[in-house]
């Protein structure tokens, strides 16, 4: 099964566009134990979402304890849900190769996050494998994205450029996607429209700012789906009690329903 | 001390702009544990180099066994000798955050490489601390990097503007530096000019078939330093056999020597 069929297969199965983030906060957690934490989300959740999307930065700074709770983080997923490792490597052909290595087959993962800087020999090691995927940073949610992002290449910004040249990378196994922010709907709907058929990881929605339903109007394909919206602290961190697994699981069936509210408004409005 | 103070006293005790490369290979080492062999390059070469250069992606693809050998690496140099930890990492503000903790206090190391695709905010949380520093992607010896790195923006190629804004990100500690490739003398004369004072980081010499005397003579400073020149298999595989460690310090002595000897030369001309 390719990436493409696993997470439309997880989509349709749990009628969900919501990617949960486990990213395990600094300091201490309501359980004392990160993977027992992760556990228990992905318990809670797991016919809720398209995917997971652990951030590897959370977990490296625990150290070998951390990189441990990581690649056992992703065992926990059930094996028909996808799992993007939101890594963010760039590396030339041997060491991004050995990333590779990491992310699919050390740690477990279906797909990477991968920075574009270095170009196509830093990013086609990820594109080997029909059933693994590399989504590319293209115009993100942070300040400070617009400081390259956004500079005018031959007429449109790089982030433009970027998609174009995200979607040739991965043409061989349609195993490319793209990582841009719900903060920006106007940079969105312009990324939709050079790659129509792209899956999107958008993250930004909640803690961020980003507004659900402007972001699902811009970024929605053209069959209802094509995005995976990323929301991590909204989620875990809904209760800082005990119990915050049925806290989780109350806030993910509140942000389904809204995002598929949102999709109805938005083929609706499409099509009127 | 500042980072580019212990680099600079590193350089003037050693007499050496070489940085040995800390990359162990895949499959069988001279020595079969990846810690014992770099102690014995480390312990063979540490009176020639101005730093050392362990790349993440290594390390990690062994898993955890490879993680501990990378913290245990980045401990078996010599404390006065700066170790800079080629990660490329590029994640926004509370990521950012957690990578620099783990290069800083987890693994040990004084600097980092790190993508500036993200912008302001995702190298910011590394330049912190005085004695801490940041290894900006500027033009990378390899060959995808024209994809972006070569873009015009308002007349001049992207990786000129990332230069401008590494050395406007590291203004209050002067703690960044550039990742130049030896492969393109005239990008790293380019960029030489638009930043006199930054440090950086030299890929491409050796294996990469970047021509040393040109790459000196482009990138070197006034002062005859400026530059980190960075080799790891002719080094390190300089022979196959258990005699690999005197293989590299034979090694890295011709390749002090030489480079000392362009730099020279690069000075000579230029003062004619």
């Amino acid at each position: 099964m390719s990436f493409r069929e696993k997470l439309e297969a997880a989509r349709a199965a749990n009628g969900s566009l919501l990617c949960v983030g486990l990213d395990p906060r600094p300091g201490p957690l309501p359980l004392d134990d990160t993977l027992a934490f992760n556990r228990a989300i992905i318990d809670a959740t797991a016919d809720l979402v398209c995917a997971y999307k652990p951030n590897s930065a959370f977990y490296e700074a625990r150290g070998l304890d951390g990189w441990q709770a990581l690649r056992d983080t992703v065992s926990a997923v059930p094996r028909h849900i996808p799992v993007i490792l939101d890594a963010k490597r760039g590396d030339i052909a041997n060491s991004a190769a050995a990333y590779a290595q990491t992310a699919f087959d050390v740690l477990g993962a279906d797909a990477v996050t991968v920075s574009p800087y270095m170009g196509a020999d830093s990013v086609l090691p990820f594109l080997e494998r029909p059933d693994r995927a590399a989504f590319i940073l293209c115009r993100t949610s942070n300040n400070g994205a617009a400081d390259l992002q956004e500079l005018d290449v031959d007429g449109e910004p790089l982030y433009l450029r970027v998609a174009q040249l995200a979607g040739d990378w991965g043409a061989t196994h349609h195993n490319t996607g793209l990582v841009v922010g719900a903060t920006d709907p106007a940079a969105l709907r312009a990324v939709r429209a050079r790659c129509p058929a792209l899956p999107i990881l958008l993250p930004g929605i909640g803690a961020q700012g980003g507004d659900l339903a402007a972001a699902v109007a811009a970024g929605v394909d053209v069959d209802g789906a094509g995005l995976l919206i990323s929301a991590s602290r909204s989620i875990l961190y809904a209760s800082d009690g005990l119990d915050f697994a049925d806290a989780a699981r109350a806030e993910a069936l509140r942000l389904r329903a809204a995002i598929n509210q949102a999709i109805d408004n938005a083929l609706a409005a499409r099509s009127s």
